[in-house]
């Protein structure tokens, strides 16, 4: 009996380190995203002058909050599919390598669509941050895909996370092929797909299919 | 009883990433705020400029002082609040993400209040600084509010909870409402709120509530 | 049964918290390499001169990438000689503390490339690149000696170890003293070299010797 | 017998959350120091100019190193004193609060040095730097004190750290009185504490007293 438990146990442990390391680049890479943002630098400096020189910053307010909104969902759903992951190999290493590259790159289109959101290139900007999370969004695809064939779970919960991951590369396709239309139409499709993943987070915890699984 | 125990231990370890995560960030933005304070830019060079140069940033010494406290007490006082959660539900997520977002933005303020603190826009970056801990002191009432519905706990610890959290979005926006008058009256409302709480952490700890609870 | 058990467990234990310690190091390094990658500056801001200014940053994609390889590759080595280390002595500390000190280098040399590689100063870049990058292999020899004194392990995982490590100092030795000839064969054999890395790393998992070995 | 092992293990799991905190503000301080190297700007760019350019950094280099050895040292010592520690109380949480503060501190004198060292100024560079590095020695002969209050140990360990810590504040008191006549012995003085400790830590580990305590 010990020894099974220690073998179930096993698989668990070996992913944990995994685990832990991609959580602290996540947390940095959240965190590092307020660095984007610097007080104004104002001509004359008045009470009026900062309190117009803080809102002008708005193009940087709505940059970090998408983008860590993002962040914040991809942890949630990494966490998510790295409990239907069995065992450390390389292909698990490699896709989660190819999505904390992505990761770790965010802060650089925020801080893009920051500084130009409100000049005439914002659309290049938005064009760039989308393209990026196209990238970010195949990343997620493969690695749910990796995981998946390490197990041969099935049920409602697999089935939303295939749905919901599917829709991910296309989804952010569209919003990099909108964004020479429309810098806002792109960006507004890149925060509703993290708030669509949000809402999908919540139903995926408890994790029914989890718990019901053999181990 | 090997089944009830690990039916009991679920739970935590459930929260346990979570906080694991929080804890990450928690440490990187209390971290961060030091790359705010950059050495001196000197006209002339010596021992006495750059003493002198040292000393002028006594904003910026301010700003960080006030702002490490504050997230070091905010991390001593999730972490109590944690020790009360029972699971990693969509509400808890969602309440401490937004708990999170808050803690990450600290840095931002931070700088403003250390770049205009001695100019005449001081009274602007003291209503920034403290119009953000409103609505950080708002994700902790909110954060508690849901562990408290995860759990039917009641006992001093929890009323003390409920009083000190209380305090908090009205402190602050007292804080953010007495800026236009005055910015240290402002900051050192500020400063006053994470003593108190630093006080009312010390009589939190060792929490009896939590160790007469059944498990 | 249970003392022999704790005898065995402790020494693990006594690796842990430096081995978190050391993938907190490495989860941030890796993290920071972003904050050398800033947004272009443009003399006149429009969607094309946007696009021109990013595709011209491809000295610092290229360095961000192969800096970010062999920080993730070098993690996955770190892990795999951990699994084989007994206890937290003098000379593992050491050794493991100088390696750190080299990883947390990295972004430096990296800023450095990326700021001069399409430069006349390109091959001075590389040359200071690659000879961070000979100790960096250095440190990693030194750890595995280090680790293989405290344990008698032998077989094809070890085998491939020492041969792969020792590949290291040459290896970037070589990179180093072709730099004044060329900056691009001298980069080209440091990404080679993680490349490599790599995929010796996905014949260590899942380590059979270690498994195998009595606990 | 469960009972009894449950209750020797709350304690340790009681700072365990505050240990693996401080070793998350250790690890970022630790890397956020290469921050404060920057690529040398070019007046005219060319191999030769970027070499001399990059040896002109050595005050930096000086400073990064120092200051890493400080830190590195200063956490195996944090890791020595809290397997001392019995319970996360209020005074330990303070104590360990002060020394948190003072260890973020530290890149600020660094790049102070750093900036510093090789002008006119170094002197009153230095005396800053030592300055702060007496109020890191006093935290942790602070931490220390705050520690063995909660444990009654003794032996050639304990009798160790307290020899070795009383040195701390008194060691860095001359090493800032010294400024003022030469920012080299100074900084000297500063150098070879950390590397005292580092030969004391050597001595500390594997840590007879703590293995023949009574668990």
């Amino acid at each position: 009996m010990t020894t099974d438990n220690k073998a179930t146990m096993e698989p668990a442990k070996e992913t944990a380190r995994l685990e832990a390391f991609s959580d602290g680049v996540f947390a940095i890479a959240i965190t590092l995203l307020i660095l984007e943002l610097q007080p104004p630098r104002l001509g004359q400096v008045s009470v009026s002058a900062l309190l117009v020189g803080l809102a002008h910053l708005w193009p940087s307010y709505f940059a970090f909050l998408t983008s860590f909104g993002s962040i914040l969902i991809m942890w949630v759903h990494h966490h998510a599919i790295f409990r239907l992951a069995r065992k450390a190999d390389a292909p698990l290493l490699f896709a989660n390598g190819f999505l904390l590259l992505m990761v770790t790159i965010v802060p650089f289109p925020t801080a893009v669509v920051a500084q130009y959101l409100s000049t005439p290139a914002a659309r290049a900007a938005a064009f760039f941050y989308a393209g990026i999370f196209f990238f970010l969004g195949l990343s997620f695809y493969v690695l749910l895909r990796v995981v998946l064939r390490q197990c041969t779970l099935s049920g409602p919960t697999i089935q939303r996370f295939r749905r919901g991951y599917r829709l991910g590369p296309p989804g952010y396709l569209i919003a990099t092929l909108a964004a020479p239309l429309s810098a806002w139409v792109s960006l507004g499709i890149c925060t509703l797909l993290w708030i669509y993943w949000g809402l999908m987070a919540m139903r995926l915890e408890p994790c029914e299919d989890d718990a019901s699984a053999p181990r």
